[in-house]
């Protein structure tokens, strides 16, 4: 396998935008992508395209060659992937994988959603199809419900309190009021989140990622191949994939993910890095229950620490060592195809030391952890600079 | 790239099941593949699910992990590909690829439907997803209709005839009643099949594919390591996908597939054969005008000959260059996601030899097409006897 670079990258703003179609938010970024990397949509010899329920939002099915013909790029393999809320997270990994085999050399991954133009209950029936729908979801199972028993659990486990659950809510509402590509740039309170409306209990309004329109999109190509392009590249030190059930009630133990562990040390092993070696991460807060896990099956800090680790502050911009800088799902938003390509590019922003008023000092080895459902998909990058 | 072969096929029959589920089908044919290759699912290294619209048709998503963790499988990278039609011939490309470039040893791909669960003109408009919903959609075309252009297109251009496209149906008909896999076991007469209820002019019933349920499978291997299945391996000598733009009105000339022209040569170049060369075939006759258009398309007769070279037997199970001898999607059903790699397992059984009262003498190398919606993604494998 040989070293493979991110030479582009492009987004849209995450939030709301009912002028907008799900294709024209793919080809911003698609375009945004090629601007940067200068590149021509010549040069792209394979697109993946994650995208979590287009059919479902829009109607439109038949995506990858839909999207790709509007930017330009026609007569090359164009092919969806859809694993949930790691659509992108697992477009991205075919992507690395195919020029890492050296199957390409130039490949343009993108993902994408359009969610706000359903009502809010379609929204949810949709975002239900990533669970068990004969099972959990039969039962009345919804999402926040379903991260609400993680929560509990946790709780139960770990002492993990509602104060550690907001003090996730706070700091990424703070990077995300950063981050003039945010959905909701609004700062919070730990009262304020502590006084949430209540959706899930224990989760309130305030633990719950935003339902957001927007799109991402990197080109890849060879490491030995980085000056061909205009973007400044970053490397992809490891990388993968794993599954696991889907149903919830299916898992032996719902504090930990059991994907994002394989997929973790899978990727720390490829890169020869430790969880310790991490500087920064971009890791899938759906709700902030999840946040806490992640930072715990990466290995951030030990297992049922991750509420204390982030009261003390560790994952703030100014910590040791600051997760969701972006804002997060929480307050950046969580346009559902979008999020896992999203993760990188805000994280080679970081590394390029181009984040403005959120920039982190040190920003060397990177970390995304995209999830989907509750845990039968995750995808962990590890990303060096050059 | 290293040599990759099938080293197990595994398929459910094509029909209507109401008392089926999605996951139950697609399970049966894994199992079937992995006892066919004397494997187990410990040994599967990377999971590829091709589904057009599980979504749409069953409320759920997130199903390459689901269905995987139901045949035993978890822990490894699982992926959804869509393509509309085409969608088990990307997940297909995807596995040959990754086995090919060494990324992993052992993997199975898997293709599934579930269609009769919904009533006519539900499918009716999720079919239509697989077109341009802002344009040819909102216009009102169906697919019927689409091909239905496509058809008078070929009548215009080339002076096919309704007697042309009804000798495709025959031929798939009598084909399909001698596979017991099929949806339908039912030979008809040219004259029925030219007084056939009308669907879209000049298109009658007789013209169009049928709605089935249904799932197939396929394990790959390094072709080195054949000795270590059970199952007869085949050969994959060249394998190509391209895409194109989804839209009918934005296409130059409607009477030819460019994808499929595209993916062609490339799989012949890499395959080292010409269209010549091939003995047999499984081409994708979602209406009868496809089946003219792909063998016009992938070179086995001159533009605009492929009524006529029909209509001459030329594609009879006797004929020089047999197509569709399994009934194709006309006769053995297109439950969309699992009509790619169900063509590729019906090849299969044609190189074993093990294709009953329809084997055709010489099959030692073979040609599977696969079309997502009216073009925009086609798939082109050649396989060949070991």
């Amino acid at each position: 396998m040989r070293p493979v670079a991110v030479v582009g990258i492009g987004k849209t703003a995450f939030g709301a935008f009912p002028d907008r179609d799900l294709r024209s938010l793919a080809v911003e970024a698609i375009r945004n992508c090629l601007a940067d990397a200068g590149a021509s949509p010549g040069q792209v010899e394979a697109f993946y395209l994650g995208n979590f329920a287009g059919p479902s939002f829009a109607g439109q099915s038949h995506l990858a060659p839909y999207v790709a013909a509007a930017a330009g790029i026609t007569g090359i393999p164009a092919t969806r992937c859809e694993a949930a809320c790691a659509s992108s997270g697992a477009a991205f990994f075919q992507t690395v994988s195919g020029v890492a085999a050296g199957l390409y050399d130039v490949v343009l991954a993108a993902g994408v959603e359009k969610m706000t133009s359903q009502p809010t209950p379609r929204v949810a029936e949709i975002l239900a199809s990533a669970g068990d729908l004969g099972g959990e979801i039969k039962a009345g199972a919804t999402f926040p419900a379903l991260f609400a028993m993680i929560a509990r659990r946790h709780m139960h486990e770990y002492g993990t309190t509602r104060e550690h659950l907001a003090a996730v809510a706070v700091k990424n509402h703070d990077n995300g009021f950063l981050n003039p590509q945010a959905h909701m740039r609004k700062r919070i309170t730990i009262e304020q989140a502590l006084a949430g409306k209540p959706v899930a209990e224990p989760l309130t309004i305030y633990d719950c990622s935003l339902v957001s329109d927007g799109a991402a999109a990197v080109l890849l190509a060879p490491l030995e191949r980085v000056s061909d392009f205009a973007g400044k590249a970053v490397r992809i030190l490891g990388i993968a994939q794993a599954s696991d059930r889907v149903a919830l009630d299916e898992k032996d133990d719902i504090t930990t993910f059991r994907a994002v562990k394989v997929s973790a040390e899978k990727a720390y092993r490829m890169a020869g890095v430790g969880p310790d070696d991490i500087q920064i991460a971009e890791v899938h807060d759906c709700f902030t229950i999840a946040e806490i896990v992640a930072i715990e099956d990466l290995g951030f800090c030990k297992k049922g620490e991750g509420g204390p680790y982030t009261a003390d502050g560790c994952t703030l911009r100014t910590g040791s060592r600051p997760v969701n800088t972006s804002g997060g799902l929480k307050a950046k938003g969580h346009p559902v195809g979008a999020t896992g390509i999203g993760q990188i590019c805000d994280l080679v922003i970081q590394m390029r030391g181009e984040a403005g008023e959120r920039q982190v000092p040190k920003a060397e080895l990177a970390l995304a952890q995209n999830l989907g459902g509750s845990g039968a998909t995750a995808v962990v990058t590890i990303l060096s600079a050059l």
